[in-house]
């Protein structure tokens, strides 16, 4: 009998945003798997904490920090092979995810790897979208608008086009960019209508108007959401 | 002491996908309020039933099928005053929302209401969003990718103006658009790259290649899932 793979969100931060499901899984999991960086903890297993059971075999996938897509390739080979090992003994595996599996993370090249040769199961955990939404208090779209993701890496001229055009926007992986996104809306009449949402639904998380945040790097885990039509809905 | 109202949003259709904060809001709550058919059964209270307490008070907030906008205001009008007259005798009131409070829900606009006089929590919950990525096995966008969210009841030009723009789309609330969907992602040629989910996580949840749906119409609850680039980034 072979194991199952199971990629599980565990949501943006505050462990009780995990779901009942993934709670589930996770206790009575004997082997699982997260990311983390090349030093240090990984955020999916401390957001996953509460519900680890003790005596679960951990494998944690390190990402070196390198620009290079070869190193990073091999570290995603050599996880699948690790976890099929226990698949291939009988053993379900359950693949921590910050957030939601397929919205932006990385579960997807495990995923594609895993697929190929064994069973592999997705729970849907809360994204990092509807919780910076939630903190921010202000509904991400309604109605027929239309909403648009942005990764803040994108260039100048595609950021601009897209916030001309979307009722709404969700710049996500702001981090070292946010001096530039701050310039962009600022020069779109767009900053008093947007606003900073930094580690949504953790203990330090962060909620201010845009225009009162300085022009400096920002954490990786920030968002700036934009609502062009401002309250015209509510 | 005044009570406090309290958004909980109960995921896509498996009650297992309820948050584990959102399941223990519920199993306390003495007053739920949710939003309902004219006639017959509320999907949101349906979702949430194994968490429910049995004695609560419960408040269905029914909205005529009308597509006039005033009666639909007056509807939520007398349901935040319902609501208040439990928050000025200091209960709390759980507020049932399919998926997630913020993402096109109807939620925002008791929220408008309550949160002028009473306070008002919002607790994220798994959107159709991520839910529909994870039934269809495919990420819903990686890396730089931008994502765009469509409503179907948007006109022709304006969805093929950002269907041919996007890395990514989820066109939402199809329904009887399904067919026009169809034809305008067929003229662009995009109908191998799109997928679709109705129901996603719900017991009679359904996925498959857009080629292999009748032009018919389809339920509310159904997305297409559009991936320009398929699977480039796997």
């Amino acid at each position: 009998m072979t194991g199952t793979a199971i990629g599980i969100g565990v949501g943006p931060g505050d462990p009780d945003l995990m779901t009942l499901k993934g709670a589930r899984i996770l206790a009575r999991a004997s082997v699982i798997a997260y990311p983390a960086p090349e030093d240090g903890e990984s955020l999916a297993r401390r957001i996953a904490a509460p519900h680890l059971p003790e005596a679960a075999t951990e494998i944690a996938i390190r990402m070196p920090l390198s620009a290079d897509r070869f190193p990073v390739e091999a570290v995603y080979d050599r996880a699948a092979e690790e976890i099929g090992t226990y698949l291939d003994a009988g053993q379900d595996v359950a693949i921590l995810c910050e957030g939601d599996p397929f919205f932006y993370g990385s579960f997807m090249y495990l995923f594609a790897r895993l697929a190929e040769r064994w069973p592999v199961d997705v729970v849907p955990g809360v994204s990092s979208l509807t919780a910076c939404a939630a903190v921010s208090r202000k509904a991400l779209a309604a109605q027929n608008d239309i909403l648009t993701i942005l990764p803040a890496p994108l260039p100048d001229d595609v950021l601009r086009a897209r916030l001309e055009t979307s009722d709404s926007a969700a710049i996500i992986k702001v981090g070292r960019h946010l001096p530039r996104i701050m310039a962009i809306l600022a020069d779109l009449g767009l900053s008093d209508r947007a606003e900073y949402v930094e580690r949504a639904t953790m203990e330090d998380e962060r909620h201010v108007a845009l225009t009162d945040v300085d022009a400096t790097p920002a954490p990786y885990f920030s968002m700036v959401l934009v609502h062009r039509r401002g309250a015209a809905w509510a």
